[in-house]
């Protein structure tokens, strides 16, 4: 070995740095200078927060097929048109519709005459109670294979009582609904399987309080006539059942709700896009769902995820930054209760071989953003990742690879895209008002909105910047 | 060169490795796992959240020498004796003792019996207005430089009225502050020297809402008889005088507020330790303070603090953990207006020449922790940054060299300790609570709380296992 290998082991380990570096030579002082630009704009002349003061107070909750939801389709294509879009429109999509009826009754009778309430609220898409309400007694179980025990002889007739709690030591709330969710979603049909007269689901909250959370369930294949109706317990009214029944196995559950199924309605995905000034044929997509729930006005699910969409753009423009791609935000209509936009926002996209480089959503509520996960290959993931130093300033530096988002989920699975991601905000308060009453606008602090609307602005302009070089 | 050089440069490479993965060889598995067992036990099984809900809504505000205040020291101290520690006790110390007195009341007169109300309220430490309230014109200032240029010709015999605002474009919030709350502080004094008549400080916060946000003001050297009364307004009301004076420059401003200074009081800092099993005589601090400002119920500002400081012992003890040094939790008394509890604390330390080896402090509220500010030597620093690691999984992973805590400076200051640190949560909300009174235990999340509680547990079990490598 001579003078000259130990300049070429130098030489390696260099290269070995700038591997492990992560291309990191591709972003430059420039990207730095126009993310801070980004932030100073949404953080001292933001518009998310004020559009989210009136989707929440001036429109309310937009469960699809609700006059809310059409409000806010005419709202933000207006607000679109404001900003100056290139193009503004509406992609028409027939959606479910399910309304909830003459508030929800529930009580727990412990002996004739004695009973307390309970807050109920029934799960979206039930069937309602038969006429007068449903009472009977009440099998608790935490899991499907506890009610597969009990079997029939225990289970017809009652009402099944699923009582497995969302696990507080889970860091990632959204790994703690993961885990008790299936409850809500296919605890109907599982218990129909037995000859249940209804079910009971503890909420999806990781918050002892008295809000029952409502979201979507499934009767999977279960025939017309066998369906069961279902509801949510709030935490403390299922902590409450619970302890009752163990003193008064024999008390009663009585519930009446009054929600009902509808033909499906004519609704909208609203598209605004700058038009790409090098590749105007291919996409990058940034945005949220339109609908929410029907009980609060739906600001931290997923108003947040709209407006900061919007935002996107509106920044963009607002920093003179013209992209090469043509950008879109959409607002997905009916992700809560059938994918509906999502899945036609996919399909037409497909049909017209609209090339797309990059989706993003923003739908885990207007929290501080902590970074972002991305649905990628491992080597597009590794040069991703290089970018996160530009995010250190702002604290928005997590890059992990993992989900995205629901609606941008068709875009995948019809293989038009490579790349997906989703905003990661902190999680910790998500489920105390996911899909209940209280996820109302007062719970959305203006800087968190705001901060989340850069972070996402910021992954917008180096995709469009960088997107092209992932193409595995 | 030889193949015994390649070896050479290998064994470098790899000694280069260790160098800059920090020492990590330390750290390791069974450190991941306590500190698993910690954040599990504050999570699943915390007392945290319960005792600040004591201290919030039971007791209340606890401003040095109120009734708040010593009712305080008696529940700490009562909750420490349940918790089994091997010593608990209070540290005598005199504080000064402020009250508002009759609610403050304020208007903008645009002209005669034309008024509308504005939201202030005294400034923690201000005199009284003048029998019957101050009524004079208002001259707004940005700064004390513009105060200066002005000079006396426009500001004897007005209000001065200090409207910069905090930074909306800064991420860390301490900064924004940091960069206005002069005005709060010595916006009274710099006023005097051109014979103002009284000081209205636009309140602290990133919010703007209808609260004033008190906070400590001094007068310096100003003579008692020049002394001027300062009050804080709220962000909404400093917006509509500043706009209201572009209308109307000679608006009259009227105030009336009643505070008072007393003698000084008798009151305590709080303290309990369990006693180390090696080194019974080095001390590891934890602590926040007991004081808060009277118009909330200091839930964020420090009762959040305190309980998580509580909950560190409560946790080591709850995971069967002996420590090495004696650890001790401090409940501060005096931070907001006198710091006489850190220095007494500090003071006492030094003249029985007790060793402390770490101390830390929370004191920025009780929100998702972030990870850790240390004042400490590069070195040290350097070693400490390798335990990033453990804490990864809880997200609260961000070391960085920086400030500690008001009540446990003294301890550096008196050169009696070699490593500081404060807890870093969160920083978007807490400007909006702070010293005002919207700062209550509704603002504060359980798990955020919680998480808070876990990761000082963390960092104290790791100082306590390495905190003797320390010695620069």
């Amino acid at each position: 070995m001579n003078k000259h290998s130990i300049k070429e082991i130098i030489f390696f380990i260099f290269l070995t740095l700038i591997y492990y570096s992560g291309f990191s030579q591709k972003i430059n002082q420039q990207d730095s200078t126009v993310i801070k630009q980004v932030f100073n704009a949404s953080l001292n002349e933001g518009q998310s927060y004020q559009w989210l003061d009136y989707l929440s107070n001036n429109i309310g909750s937009r469960l699809s097929g609700s006059l809310g939801a059409e409000l806010a389709v005419d709202y933000t294509k207006e607000q679109m048109q404001e900003l100056g879009l290139d193009k503004v429109w509406l992609q028409p999509v027939m959606v479910p519709k399910w309304t909830r009826g003459a508030k929800e009754y529930s009580y727990i009778e412990t002996s004739p005459g004695v009973t307390s309430i309970a807050n109920i609220c029934a799960l979206g898409g039930s069937v309602p109670t038969p006429y007068g309400g449903l009472k009977t007694k009440v099998v608790e179980v935490k899991s499907f294979d506890e009610l597969k025990e009990l079997g029939r002889e225990k289970i017809e007739g009652n009402i099944v009582f699923y009582n497995r709690p969302m696990q507080d030591n889970l860091i990632q709330t959204m790994h703690a609904y993961g885990g008790a969710v299936g409850q809500r979603y296919s605890g109907a049909s599982e218990a129909t399987k037995f000859g249940a007269a209804g079910v009971v689901v503890r909420s999806m909250s990781l918050s002892q309080d008295d809000f029952p959370h409502t979201g979507a369930m499934s009767y999977g294949d279960t025939p017309e006539h066998l369906k069961i109706p279902a509801c949510a317990i709030s935490t403390n009214g299922a902590n409450y059942l619970s302890a009752t029944l163990k003193l008064q196995p024999n008390l009663l559950f009585y519930f009446n709700q009054n929600c009902k199924s509808h033909p499906d309605v004519q609704s909208y995905n609203v598209i605004g896009e700058i038009t790409g000034s090098e590749y105007p044929n291919k996409y990058i997509v940034v945005g949220g769902h339109l609908d929410s729930w029907d009980l609060g006005d739906g600001s931290h699910d997923d108003g947040a995820g709209c407006v900061q969409s919007l935002e996107v753009l509106r920044l963009l423009k607002m920093i003179g930054y013209q992209p090469k791609h043509t950008i879109r935000a959409v607002m997905f209509m009916n992700e809560e209760n059938g994918l509906r936009g999502g899945n036609k926002y996919a399909t037409e996209a497909k049909k017209k071989g609209e090339q797309h480089v990059f989706a993003l959503e923003s739908d885990a509520g207007g929290f501080t953003p902590r970074g972002f996960s991305f649905d990628t290959s491992d080597s597009n993931f590794d040069q991703i990742k290089s970018w996160e130093t530009l995010f250190e300033p702002y604290l928005a530096n997590r890059f992990v690879k993992g989900g995205s988002g629901a609606d941008i989920g068709p875009l995948k699975n019809q293989g038009i895209i490579k790349v997906l991601a989703g905003l990661s905000p902190d999680s910790q308060r998500y489920f105390d008002y996911h899909h209940a009453a209280n996820d109302t606008f007062d719970k959305v602090n203006k800087r968190e909105l705001e901060m989340g609307a850069a972070a996402m602005t910021g992954i917008i302009y180096l995709m469009d910047k960088y997107g092209t070089d992932f193409t595995n």
